[in-house]
This record gives structure tokens, sequence and C-alpha cells, in this order.
């Protein structure tokens, strides 16, 4: 494919040339020579919800609009975008705040939370949970060759993680079209990235999937399922309670994407087999 | 290797046959057969200093005791063992208190801080970098024949990473020998299982080197320098905060460890060149 076919469809397809993604920086390599390499970046964002400071994320720095956005709304903080009226990215501060019309429920909720729970390692966990409660993904389907075409073209798409590594890819999908192509040091920003993005412009997630070069960890299945996204795909593994979590809000969960071959732990009941088997032994 | 020759010298090896570190679960491969597949336990972890619940950690259950006192440490909150009165660890509550002889300075400080700064995703930033003030990692070197043998042994070690995948690891070495090898979910509770580990043996990280599979982010830097362990190694790529805070407090970063290449962005001044130039081609 050309880079022309390559990006060809995408709404946001990755910057790998964008001014301060990426640094360079010398070193040796294995022979001892010096070496020029480019490697990610990695600053603090510190996202407010209204007067409350919320959480600090070590992101690339792009986006960091929809990544408070994201954030917010996979944490159950924001109950729809209707109750957000602005939200001010302050690149000096590196601080963005997002401002409801009229206080949100979370915000005492935190203060009392954090007294007794102190600080989480990842996520909000407990929060994350509750929004799960009763969900059942709308039902979907997803041809095997949606999956191939996918997986080839996203692999191939310029990016960051092919120019200097070290960085997480998560992308937002419809049949066989990849539509927005996010990036970040942490998986769970990238994604946090396409919620910001989906709210802001309305998108529905009940026709879409979403590939991760990720694991398929409880807390990645988690925001999947409050994207509204029935269909998750990773190249990376799975972990049991991902697993659990997925049939407990029917969605699809598929692993160990690699070339043709995968592995399904979770409603395959949306494949639709339409590859013939000379396509399933390419390896 | 035999398998004896790759265990030998291991204080701590990994356990890929561990009950309850995997999970047998059923699914589909891409032809659409039955399939068996080995997966990966994540669980969630409490850990309390005295009486303040500090985090809750997702891992893979083993070592929790390691776990809390390497997480508590590599966070400033703890100053030297001595301070340790009992580390206890409640199975069914999933929950470790590490008690104090007296309070710790720090349970007043999370108290104060955790009104205004809400949760962190992933650290306590602020409070690790304190503690790297004026940190210099002490004088110490490391010969390219070592990281061979290193990389070499590590990659062929029986572990969780290669029976299921979805998993990082991290191992203590000193010379060319491979000490402790922990595995986890998250690839900085691995780290924090040696500091643990480390902590509770009273081992000194002047002489030694961690291996990583994961990442050169700032955290894991920050939490290596927290060790006194000068030189790390890893066969992921780098972020450009991770290499600023290796430069500022001396530590030795090597990542893109495949094979017989490596790249070297900080602390080269350790190395000893004492392999020929017919090993660094081999790619």
């Amino acid at each position: 494919m050309t880079k022309k076919d390559l990006l060809q469809g995408y709404m946001i397809a990755p910057n790998p040339d964008g001014v301060n993604l990426t640094k360079t920086v010398e070193g040796l390599d294995h022979f001892g020579n010096t070496v020029v390499s480019q490697v990610i970046e990695e600053k603090p964002l510190t996202i407010y919800l209204n007067s409350q400071e919320i959480v600090t994320a070590m992101t690339i720095g792009d986006y960091p609009e929809y990544l408070a956005l994201g954030f917010l709304r996979n944490q159950g903080m924001l109950d729809g975008l209707n109750t957000v009226s602005s939200v001010d990215y302050d690149e000096d501060l590196s601080v963005v705040v997002v401002r409801t019309k009229t206080e949100t429920s979370f915000e005492d909720k935190l203060k009392k939370k954090t007294r007794t729970s102190g600080c989480a390692v990842g996520t909000v966990f407990g929060d994350m949970m509750e929004g799960l409660e009763g969900l059942k993904l709308p039902a979907s389907s997803l041809r095997i060759s949606w999956l191939y075409d996918l997986s080839n073209k996203i692999n191939q798409t310029p990016s960051l993680y092919l120019a200097a590594g070290a960085i997480h890819g998560t992308v937002l999908c419809e049949q066989n079209q990849a539509l927005v192509y996010m990036e970040d040091v942490g998986r769970h920003n990238a994604v946090d990235k396409i919620a910001g993005w989906m709210a802001s412009n309305d998108v529905s997630g009940s026709d879409k999937i979403l590939y991760t070069t990720g694991r398929l960890t409880s807390e990645m299945v988690i925001k999947t399922a409050q994207m509204g996204i029935p269909i998750l795909v990773s190249r990376s593994g799975f972990t049991a309670w991902g697993v659990e979590i997925a049939h407990k809000v029917g969605l699809t969960l598929i692993g160990r994407m690699r070339g043709q071959r995968f592995t399904c732990l979770a409603g395959s009941n949306r494949l639709i087999w339409d590859v013939g088997d000379e396509n399933g032994d390419d390896e």
C-alpha cells in the first residue's frame, strides 16, 4: 500500500512528524558508536473537573482536551456530553479544566472517597465497575475479513510507534475502515482520547470496533464497554479478569492477533467466518 | 541451555506452574476451532500503611508482602526497613498491612495531599521525584559480555511470559548472574516486588543491574534510582523524560536490547567493551 492508501479514510491519523511528540537524543549503539535516537515525549497533564483536581496523567501531550474529556467519561464522572460547558487547556500550566453547567455529583463523592481510599494505581477502579452494572453491549457483527484488513492497514500506517517505539496505539474502526488512530505512552490514555473524540463528535460506539496494541486487561475491557463499543481487538494477550468482564457485559474479545492468527476468548457469537481456509495458514 | 542451567543461580525464579497465577479459558482460534488458552490472573490487592489505606494495585497475586513493602519504599513512604514492625497479608480480604514502630510522617502528608490532588494515575508522582533531589548513583561498571549473558539467559528462563504472555518481568542481576526474577501484569509491580525483596533481605543496589521487559519511562527510571541501582536495561524503548532523569541521577540506561544489539542513552561511562566486533553483528 502507498502512504496515500494507508492514510485513506482516517479522520485522525497518527502524527509521527508532530512537533514536541518526540525528541532526538544522543547515545551509543552496541558497537560503541555515537547514534542519534528518536524517543517519545512523556509529560504530566493535570485534569480538573470544575474546581476539583482529579488526576495527573503522563502523556505525549497531543489532544489534551480529548484526553481529559474521555478520561472523565470513562471514569463515570460525567453523565453525558450535555452537561459539559467548556474544556480549556492551558499549555503553560499543563492543565485541562473540564467545566460542567452544574456541579456534578462526583466532586463531593471524590472528596469523600479519597479520604478513605488514598490514591489509586491506574484508575479509580470502584467507580468504573459501578458503571458496568446491568450493562449489555448491543448486537453487532464482525467479519473476519474486516479483522484482517484492519490489522494489515493499522500495522503499516505511519505512526509514532514505527518511528520511535515505546508507545501504545488505539484505533476506532467501523467495518474494515480505521477512523481515528490515537497513540500515547499509556495505553489507557490512547483509549481515553478516542472516548473524548467520540463524545465531542457525538459518535456512537454500537457499530464500532476498537483495536489496541496493548494487553486486554480488566481496565481496557471496562473502558471499551463504557464507550458502548461491543468489539475489542488486540495484538497482545489477555488477563483472566479481562476475559471475565467481557463475558459479563457481552463484549467480543479478540487477542494475540498476528498475521491471520488470533484467539477469541469472549463473544464469538458476533464473528462471521467470511474468509476461506486458504487465508488461515499464512504463517 | 538445559532447564537446570537456566535456573542455576536464581534466588527467586519465575513460577509458570504456580497455582492461581494463570487460568485456562476456552475460546476459538482463527479457524473457528475450540481452543483452551492459558491467561494471566489479575487481582486487586489493597495496601495499608498502618491504619491508612494507600493504594489498590492490580497484580497477579504472588509475593504480596514484597509488593507492599517495595511499593511503599519506592514511593518514599518508608525511611528504611528499621521502622517496619510487621507486614501482614490477609488472603481473604486481599489486603496487606505494613506496620511501622511509630507513625510515619507520610500518613498525615497523604491525608492532606489527597484532599487537593485527588487520585494519581500510576503513582504518587510528586513524592517520588522529591526523593531524587541530590541523589547520585554510585560508580560501578557493566561489561558488555554480562549484558549478553543476562539477556540470553533471561529470555530463555521458563516464565509466565513464555507460558501465557501479557505480563512484564523484572530481574535483579549482579555481574552476569540473574538473581531474582519477578513477573506481574503491571511492570511497576514487578519492580516493587524486587524492591521489597531487597529491603527484606538487606540487599544493596549499588553493585546490581536491573533488567526489565517494559519500557524505560520516567516511572521505571525513578524506581530504579530509588532502589540505589545504577544500571537499568530493557528490551523495550525509551521516553524522553526517562532519559533526562537518568542523566540527572547518573543512571546507565540501556534499551532496545535484542540479540547483540542495544542502545545506551545515558551513563555510557560505566560500559566496558570486552566483546569483540565478531559478536556485534549476529542479526
